[in-house]
């Protein structure tokens, strides 16, 4: 089902929080459809301006400073995986729910028309903005599947939902239960983390998540699967049930 | 990855308590592997001589009757499906827990080398022996990927462990997070289920629950996947993360 | 305890997000409730309009006739049932929390002085309106207590408070912790759901819900309570402890 | 229903690890159900001997002498509440499975033909005798139901199972999801507590719980139930779904 | 670490829903840190008026009556425990999310910078006040950690928060992971519950919950804690894990 | 608390199931407390010959030599980290419950006298041996505090229970809400990991482990803990309620 060939075109979106976290957390997934010729579509609801940027605070920048240099750190980042880059700006810690925003969700879905989407966990006690997008994320693809919202639109499917690897798993309900093989874009996402120029210590902790959930894999798969000893994995939790045609 | 040419050929392994358990709970998954040319083993714990065959009692039957009886019922129902199937007759009600039986079973691991393994919930209050039939079918699994049992012997991989649906999933720690379409193979699901002779009860109450878990496929899944309005499908609940190329 | 001569006259208070959902959720505890004489008053708090009405939308329909259609088959429907509907008409796909919405519940519960409620669960992946319903009906439960909410109206007193069956229970929380004989006034349930004229599907699917819970029904209770071999029963699951007099 | 003119007689069974465990955890429910006319049978598995008797050990009684006072102290509580005392003495710290003990168990069951059974929570990590009192109830309740278990026997039917209230609830998994009203047998109750003679600390602590629960009671019942203002209450988890002919 | 003498001085910041909560809930906690030097800031976010002060409504005072009653018992009540209070008087049940009120509890954070916070628990079916008070106290936190959140003011660190005894523990989530001892100040404790005039009731219930925790401390302690035999102890549930150099 | 002139000696017992699963898992946390003079008993109850001695297997040794290697190399690495070792050899791959190994852990509970015991978690879908060697661990303890065990003996306090992190958290219901700083020991685990001659894979997967939990520990300490900024922890999971007379 992996080759392009057979399978049609997917489209995956991606909702992130703020600017940065796409990349820690789904840049290998995002890269690997990509690499597929699925499209790709990711929506940054902030800029993280307030709550991840505390090295450019540190600089002296101003708030709009701090925006630009972010969203050009992510439009970097967005592009090494490609993926297409909306930016929707507002603001972060906190980030509110607005009718507003909820609808230009709803018209993204509508018009992405996505096939799976990622986003954040539905609890996460060090980040109630990720918690927030994960509900609004939610209610927005529900929302784009009813008929009557803007009827002469079109309508989505039910699209699968997986959940980002968040920062303290077993604080956020967060049950790895995909392990994702990323090894063939690795070197991908290492170049995409690597335009977050101020969190250069993220690099590395994210290497070693991406190891770890490798072994996890490899741990975790018959010899027929062929993942290679040194695999990089990405974790994921599926929000519905999977419909299968078989038991892989 | 469901076409046979490319698939290699896999080898499920069904563990069940009591004779009939993997007819109405696993009926479905049997036959569909066994029609892509899998191979397909069944074991049966018991023959549920003493708990499940109330009718048989009712009869008049005695001890060595009854089993017989479900012996042959269950023979007839792993011929339509498929399966080749062993019966070890420990008695039932209880199942009880000795290193023999657990050997039998690492035995059979480790001839078998199963791609995957089927089996009952860790949990079910109506009924001890399922969660026995469990905690036997984990145990063994693990003790064959042992390199010191057996040293002679070839050991197993990690297959990964999928349990069947209960008859009250929301009392027995069931999230059915797999659902697999079995509609190509219901009509002999059903053939099998019509083997047990004296559960014909059973036929109607699994056809619902077949019905049931096909329409939650069918609201679940995109278009592409193309499930017809009238599919059937069999629940599962998956013990180990899922090791994938895709998020499919 | 059921018999009416001994019991004080009941009043019943169902909180439906939609306009259908009580019919099959709830139908059969409305009609027993109403046939022994209790008051029964239901509110809905929208038409199910945006969301739940694709077959309205697909004859061409605008929303206000979509509507109509709606209001009408929820009235017949209740009427069946024996209840007092109370349309609120918030909107759909979202129904959104707002002061106003909180107060005109809480002068239902005052108005109501309900012995029992009924509602939604407290999460539900496939619909955010039923949480957020369930949500409100607690909190205008608990504001409908406190003696300083419109000091010269009459508080509340604790009723139980009931959840109705979601859709898929198991991703729901839900757990189905009273099983409710419908069986004698299955054929009002039946002719309630009828009512839905565009929904013929889920006539069926729902009397396999209620054959399902009264098996198990039938299962978990002793020969003393006389449930009939082909009952009809309904799942709810109770949010506070039950206060008895006995162990039933 | 609690009027014992219209109720047929009901069988209590009571399975306690040790031999003072069901004075305070379900004394009142046995008081009250023994007050009704109903049969109530105690099954004590041991003495708690050498795990619950500091004082007599203290005292420097020796096991035979520790054992006699214990089995005097419960054949008094025992007689108090009304209940027929069967005591198993399989010795304690641990209790330990054995076929002959599930047997006997199994015969209780049969004999006694329970229309509701009390016991132990699931788990409980200061005392394993409490969970392994658990799982051999519920196994043999089980076993009792199958027809092939002694064919010449009576199969019990599906009685509840009511579990006590352990001493650190929130470490038990104990969900106290029914608050009985013991009131009118407190001082029964209180009496048998009393044939304790060396845990008088207990007499008050488990007087603190009755009164905590019986307020809890009077927080979730309404005006209608008519639970005094002093109320005692005892609490249980009930394991199986409820059957029921209205929400109460 | 107790002893003052070593210990920087810590700053306690306690955050309750309405105006006596913090009394029952974490008295002692603060008169123990309180009587060590350290600083306690109490905010109460509204006075509990119209929900929690029956009594005062029944003798005819209104809003602005019964507001400065309460008031004048949450002042007298902190000055005993020996804490700075706060009341924000934003009105109850129900208690309303603001961006100012979010700002305010920012700013409170930040002037205090607190080594650690006491609240209530993430849910209570019993009182969605104290959900709400939670999440804001959560939230507020998180934002006060921000450094771009008003970037001229000096961001706080990660201090510990631990979430108070709610009425009815086993229904809210709370697992009382934290067993403070409070024996030394329980007096103190005492006389501040005494300043609620009206609730005498509750005096003798919390100092029920307080042997009962004590008995549990003493209970979960070896020997060299050197509890007291008539402990008092407070239960706190810990959400974020701990920090140490020991296992203790 | 840590300094040790003014704490009384500790015990610490550890509980592993296999001969190297202490190192990876609790080395940090014993050689802390070794290293401020404390006793460390360490029981090994096999040498993991059978299921986790793969290398050992491959290079063709029998069982014996197998044990033999694996003894040495636990021998080595428990004296670099100042633990005194107990080898139970009761065979791996299943690990078997008997009473004469229960009985062996309560006499080296009641020689030991631990103040605090590690041992694995409750559940493990890997790995059952760790199951049954956490469920052995928690009885032991039980029986040792039991006066009529042994009465002449003297009975143990009730030391806390601090579980190990196993290797794949998340499924095994671990929460890891201790994180113990190792930093200053981080040097002496390092060396005892690199006993274990085979695993030279593991040395770099659990250094990754340390410093993971050390990022964890920095982010949710305030300043005053005074943490470096290459910290490294070791994560338990505490099962019983902390005893404290500090929120620390």
């Amino acid at each position: 089902m992996a080759d392009t060939e057979s399978c049609p075109t997917q489209s995956m979106l991606v909702i992130s929080a703020h600017a940065a976290d796409f990349v820690w957390r789904a840049g290998g997934a995002m890269a690997l459809y990509a690499s597929r010729g699925h499209r790709v579509t990711l929506v940054c609801l902030s800029y993280g301006e307030r709550g991840e940027s505390a090295r450019l605070w540190r600089q002296g920048l101003d708030l709009e400073q701090v925006k630009r240099v972010r969203h050009d750190e992510a439009a970097a980042a967005a592009a090494k995986l490609g993926a297409e880059l909306h930016t929707l700006d507002v603001g972060d810690y906190p980030i509110v729910e607005t009718p507003e925003l909820l609808d230009r969700l709803v018209g993204l879905y509508r018009g992405v028309q996505p096939s799976l989407v990622l986003t954040h966990t539905e609890s996460d006690p060090w980040n109630t903005d990720h918690a927030l997008t994960h509900h609004l994320a939610m209610k927005a693809r529900i929302i784009a599947q009813a008929p009557g919202y803007d009827p002469s639109g079109e309508v989505i499917g039910a699209p699968p939902v997986f959940l980002f690897e968040p920062h303290q798993t077993e604080y956020c309900g967060f049950q790895p239960n995909v392990l994702l093989d990323i090894t063939d874009v690795w070197e991908t996402k290492y170049e995409a983390m690597q335009c977050m120029g101020g969190q250069q210590h993220l690099w590395e902790y994210y290497t070693d998540v991406g190891k770890r959930r490798g072994v996890q894999a490899k741990r975790n798969s018959g010899p027929n699967l062929g993942l290679v000893t040194d695999a990089r994995a990405e974790a994921f939790m599926r929000v519905y049930p999977q419909v299968a045609d078989e038991l892989a």
